[in-house]
């Protein structure tokens, strides 16, 4: 049986070009800290690599720190400032922010506030504007949403703190790929990656950084990455990540044209059940994201149902290890309990069609009408 | 023209086991943290490949923390520790450490002590056991080092260590693949490894630590590997890393050979000059690591004209971006700096021949001869 994979927004499979330049390169010794032919060929490739990536995000070149990942770019980002340089005094988190950058928040020994959602799952602006009075304030909010979808007012979020000399860090790891980034753009300070989120392979990202600020490493040695990131380059699994990026950059119109199907689904959704709630739905979300519940259903048996059938979502983040607990997102956005333990997220890649939502609908309802007969024995 | 790699300390190609693995999970969505079939194959294979890997390392499996590569690694054993359960008050390091665990300790904000080296390259025991006279301590040896492939008495450090209540941090990230190496059998509390010095991919290792010990993560976030370490586990490149290492481990007796042809070397070297300084030769030391000197050389003259001549070696640690310095662990040792300056470093991998040294020798003889016709005019 062919399985129908649904959780683009955890992982997405390795993209044909990655594969292409994983098998090209996998089995040659790349070092790129190594002054022989092989290691300048991988200096080389990692070079023309990073100039690429920066341009495919209009960021200056210099400021690209490629990592291990996205999240240990939200760490660095946030925790790895000497704090005789460190050019912000307190952090001022997004409350429906990765737990990457929550957790860094709180690990930073600064002071922490937490800014508010709107219900429909975007951040409440007056109350950055608000909180931003004091001294000059890190500011961490996400380009778009992993469980809602929902893209963020960065632009205005950036004005406002430029008012307070404070920095914007924009968690984009769920954006880049989906939607089109531009670090120049977007005005932020510092900008996160994932490339296996697009498509690129697992254990690789970048933080992006100013080039004027001096972030020390969280990773500290060999002095690789202009002083900023040490340990041997993972040159293959960058320009990997770099070749998907463009395919994905490419691909922006078809990913676009995602919105349809993922209507087709929501369409689907509220004609079979009207107490449907979809999470974002008033908001600017991601094309490939739907986020909702049934309230009073239990996501984690509709998961297992559907995933028994052959059909692979998420209830809620991925990111927490299996374990179930309440969507802090959906809590900031005011959803009640009764609501937030149902929900459901269905996130798309470029391959599925209206007629993968109408396999879903009818796996959905036979699932839902099997838990509203198992209630009512 | 065909290559001769003899640069294996810096990065060793990848095993055809760990290239099969990849092949075989890349274009898979694994995420080990997703509850649908996938993710639970993804979690499944990345549990067997724990249990493996602390199994042919002789280590508790609860132990095994896997890392983006070897730097974090040491990172994280030294810097991640919240200051009210950290079993330390200050850090001892051998003079003969990488990096990134020299540079480690001194962001790690506690008095740093540096022990002494011998001049045959292995550490100073005299010194460590008075060193050790104070308040506990995290003692940093390194099991094998990079530059002279010199063994470390690590079980004789645990036990002076032991008897001031201090820990034990060993960076085993040249060792592991290249000789018989045992968690419990060393004693150490943590252990370092890299996968991409015995031909696992680059951008993934572990720190294997006493289950008993409440490291805190470096990168925090979703809370994979038991909260010690957030990000989307990289399930293919952790299962490929298990895979070489069982190859590594199962050829471990091919690899001791490869100490005669490092002996050929050696005995070439002599041969075509009297003055040659091998360092660490009294020492018991990695069967394919070879640092040798003709004092008033220039190392960086020789490798160059090497690499022309399609011969890839280094010169002292490959982890430092390029850059000509003095090596620090030569200078440990007693070398002056005339000889530093000059040493090379041949690392062979096991495919490695005498046929292939005498091919070496020919070619330095050669750069050797024009070295000397150049200082003459």
């Amino acid at each position: 049986m062919t399985r129908l994979y649904l959780d683009h927004n955890a992982t997405s499979p390795l993209r044909p070009s990655a594969q292409f330049v994983l098998q090209q390169l996998h089995g040659k010794p790349l070092n790129a800290s190594s002054v022989h032919a092989e290691g300048r060929f991988a200096m080389a490739q990692l070079e023309k690599a990073r100039l690429d990536f920066a341009q495919y995000l209009s960021a200056p070149h210099q400021g690209v720190i490629f990592t291990g990942g996205g999240s240990e770019a939200c760490n660095q980002a946030i925790k790895a400032w000497r704090a005789e340089v460190r050019p912000f005094q307190r952090i001022l988190v997004s409350a429906i922010e990765h737990e990457a950058v929550l957790k860094s928040a709180n690990d930073s020994g600064l002071d922490v506030g937490v800014l508010k959602t709107g219900t429909d799952g975007t951040i409440d602006l007056n109350d950055l504007a608000q909180q931003l009075d004091g001294p000059p304030a890190l500011v961490c909010v996400m380009l778009a949403n992993n469980e809602t979808g929902v893209i963020q007012p960065i632009t205005e979020v950036c004005r406002l703190t430029k008012e307070n000399d404070g920095l914007v860090f924009c968690d984009a790891t769920q954006a880049v790929g989906k939607m089109e980034v531009s670090f120049i753009g977007l005005g932020v300070d510092m900008l996160a990656v994932s490339a296996h989120k697009f498509g690129g392979p697992v254990g690789v990202g970048a933080l992006i950084i100013c080039p004027s600020l001096a972030i020390a490493p969280l990773i500290a040695g060999g002095g690789q990455e202009l002083g900023r990131r040490s340990g041997t380059q993972n040159v293959a699994a960058i320009i990997a990540m770099v070749a998907a990026l463009e395919e994905a950059i490419t691909e922006l119109p078809l990913f676009a044209q995602l919105s349809a199907v993922r209507d087709a689904l929501e369409v689907g959704l509220k004609e079979h059940c009207r107490a449907i709630r979809i999470m974002g739905e008033g908001a600017p979300r991601l094309a490939n994201t739907s986020c909702f519940a049934v309230p009073f259903s239990k996501a984690e048996t509709l998961l297992m149902g559907l995933d028994l059938a052959g059909i692979s979502i998420s209830s809620g983040s991925a990111c927490s290890s299996g374990k179930v607990a309440r969507s802090h997102v959906l809590e900031s956005m005011g959803v009640d309990a009764s609501v937030s333990q149902a929900a459901l997220r269905v996130s798309l890649g470029r391959e599925n069609t209206v007629q993968d939502m109408n396999v879903f609908l009818n796996a959905w309802k036979k699932e839902m009408g099997r838990q509203i007969a198992s209630a009512a024995e």
